[in-house]
């Protein structure tokens, strides 16, 4: 499935005036699953994904792929889904529109890696139609992203990260713009209540709607860069040792990413709301998570090193003379 | 501190007119979490609870005290707090009220035991005021309840908690209604997303405001009968064994403790968002906590028969053989 990909990287297709983009979309958002299960599975090397197919009663469906107890990823899911029909009224409500039929498609990523030295990671694509005829929507956007949540951050990694998203944001100028995708990110990945950020963020956009055809585009090659993105830092950092004082703190750090998801991730509060299929929506979730009273790593520590990395900055404009000694 | 408490548990204190109800709950609440963290400390034998004073910008501030690592309690934590100043505005507008001072104060705790066999528990007690004097304040209530989560339940300890809340309701019954404070229970420790009671319920009252010193006194009795609730259960379940099996099932299920509590406990998404105090709100969190997907225990082992437990019931009214076989 994966074998055209390479071809079709720089290819733009012409616009199709027989098959309707939400289709193309759900074609591509699914072989690009299987392409990104099959190369971490191949990372990873002591286990595979499993993969659960589900209906949705009122239309659609999708195809969960997880991967839990690997060597290398403690747990992850790589999920697609195509879900169709009458929009159901809080969606309705949500996005200030009347009762009419919707088509949303997408894939969303996590993984949770063993190591405490590699970051987690979480990407998604998607797209959302409305009206009854999905040749000429009344209405089409695309959103998505990708963002990294290490435990113990790396400038060289930060900025892998976001060099790769930038390029292909650069690549797209039409309809990408990597700044204001990045600030949209930082706001959006962002624990009030700890005021901290959940990562080093990355990219977030959400309803681009101008140029649909220029938009598919740029989604693809999105999508088809994750793995670029995010597998030379696990190559990089997979051969780093570390014992329980890393497992600890990692353990730690990951109840943040819950409070994350469960208080202010808008998907996975919506697909709850809405009666999503609920094991695929809390796939996201950490393997294994601590929550201690109160601790904050000692001044001096690469825990507390680590806490400069959470907030906000101009990563692809630093130098690693600007990061606190010790940090790098 | 706890010396008085016997004596004053059937007396009926004469209303005051020198002292605003508001100082009196307060007073009430830290006695309370005295006695009850000492005695918790008494059955841990291990460990003692660590107390933490804090304050609050605009107005008061709280004591948390927090047990973790505890041979009986794994993480526990008894909260004290008294808040007032000018009313936030988030808080104006889901009261529906302008502007105005206010006075919160109440106490609230969570208990997770070590053994998968003894039964998580969570309690609060808890007065709201408005206006510019406490002595006679526009609006004043008080809300509240106690509720059980057990891992492995049993029919005995579900009757034996809930008979001890109706008992306190039946004797303040001008103010407290055991059967309809248990249906509210029931209504609100319920997880939408899987169809799920969070526990075996007990009770919860909120926005009782019709006699002010009458729910005062019930709310004191309350407070004193937390621990004839949840002790004997405790020193029942202590003794018996349990391994691996017990610990993985007990871990997950924790993980839908932290899902309620995050996705819709309406004190700690208030408190996050009010800008409470993120520790103290999040000490309600269990220690360690773990996320699979999509497990469903096989039929006929302990942990399916457990599920049973899991929807709202009229538990009173029901004996032994009413409980599935092989439950008991």
């Amino acid at each position: 499935m994966g074998d055209d990909f390479d071809r079709l990287e720089t290819l733009r297709d012409d616009p199709r005036d027989d098959i309707p983009l939400a289709h193309r979309m759900k074609r591509f958002v699914e072989s690009l699953q299987i392409r990104i299960t099959k190369k971490l599975e191949e990372v990873d090397g002591s286990t595979s994904f499993e993969v659960d197919r589900w209906e949705r009663e009122e239309g659609g469906g999708g195809i969960t792929a997880v991967i839990e107890g690997g060597e290398v990823f403690e747990k992850g899911g790589v999920n697609t889904s195509a879900v169709h029909g009458p929009l159901p009224d809080r969606m309705a409500e949500a996005l200030g529109v009347d009762a009419k039929p919707f088509y949303a498609t997408g894939l969303s990523l996590v993984v949770h890696p063993r190591s405490p030295l590699v970051p987690t990671v979480h990407a998604n694509f998607r797209y959302f139609a409305l009206g009854d005829n999905l040749m000429a929507p009344d209405d089409q956007w695309f959103g998505g992203g990708a963002d990294l949540t290490p435990y113990y951050p790396r400038l060289e990694d930060t900025q892998h990260f976001h060099r790769v998203w930038k390029k292909v944001c650069d690549r797209h100028d039409s309809v990408a713009d990597y700044a204001a995708f990045k600030r949209e990110c930082d706001d959006y990945f962002y624990l009030d209540h700890r005021d901290e950020a959940r990562g080093v963020g990355g990219i977030f956009y959400d309803y681009l709607r101008d140029d649909p055809e220029g938009t598919f585009f740029f989604t693809r090659e999105a999508g088809r860069s994750f793995l670029d993105s995010y597998l030379p830092i696990v190559e990089r950092r997979l051969k780093g040792d570390w014992g329980k004082r890393e497992r600890k703190f990692q353990l730690r750090r990951r109840g943040r990413y819950v409070e994350f998801n469960l208080v202010y991730d808008r998907g996975t509060k919506f697909g709850l709301e809405t009666d999503g299929r609920t094991e695929s929506i809390l796939m996201s979730l950490p393997p294994h998570v601590t929550w201690a009273y109160d601790r904050q790593p000692d001044p001096g520590t690469p825990e507390h090193r680590a806490l400069w990395y959470f907030e906000p900055r101009d990563w692809l404009g630093l130098t690693p003379e600007d990061v606190p000694e010790g940090t790098e």
